[in-house]
């Protein structure tokens, strides 16, 4: 188990790649599988994969295999923490601009 | 000029590391000078040089020199567009869990 910070350094990195981004983008919008995933990426289905497993590391999305089909969804609750971070930090913020 | 996904990257990638949070944390509560910021911090103070570097060219903060002292604020502007990007996907993913 990962404690807090050590959560938030891997959801950062997650989302500093586009690609990542865009495949949590995506599955913001319901479930998919990594060729659903992969089709309008401009990468190859090797690296969708490799992307996949850090968004997975990261605690942002969870894949399910049923057969041949690896399912992905995103996990809400990742990316709340590392929103919730960016709200406290800029109400901070904003009492002092 | 960076565009809006280049400047996503640099600021996810410079929120991915605890010292680098924490110098935004503790600027969230009003300017710092350089060696306000490295006192309470466990790196020497030329890794925290190096730190303000990667945080400046994200656009989180921005850092001014009057003679020989370094002064660091927030930018909230740059916090915003990464809090708006994960609260887009979330509002996305929210109708779907």
């Amino acid at each position: 188990m990962l404690n807090y910070e050590a959560r938030l350094d891997l959801v950062f990195h997650a989302l500093s790649a586009p690609v990542r981004r865009e495949i949590v983008r995506r599955l913001s919008l319901g479930p998919a599988t990594v060729s659903d995933l992969a089709q309008p990426l401009t990468v190859s289905l090797p690296a969708v994969v490799q992307h996949l497993e850090i968004l997975e590391t990261s605690g942002l999305v969870r894949t399910h295999k049923t057969g041949r089909v690896r399912t992905c969804r995103i996990e809400s609750a990742a990316l709340k923490s590392a929103e919730d971070w960016i709200a406290k930090r800029r109400a901070g913020s904003a009492s002092i601009a």
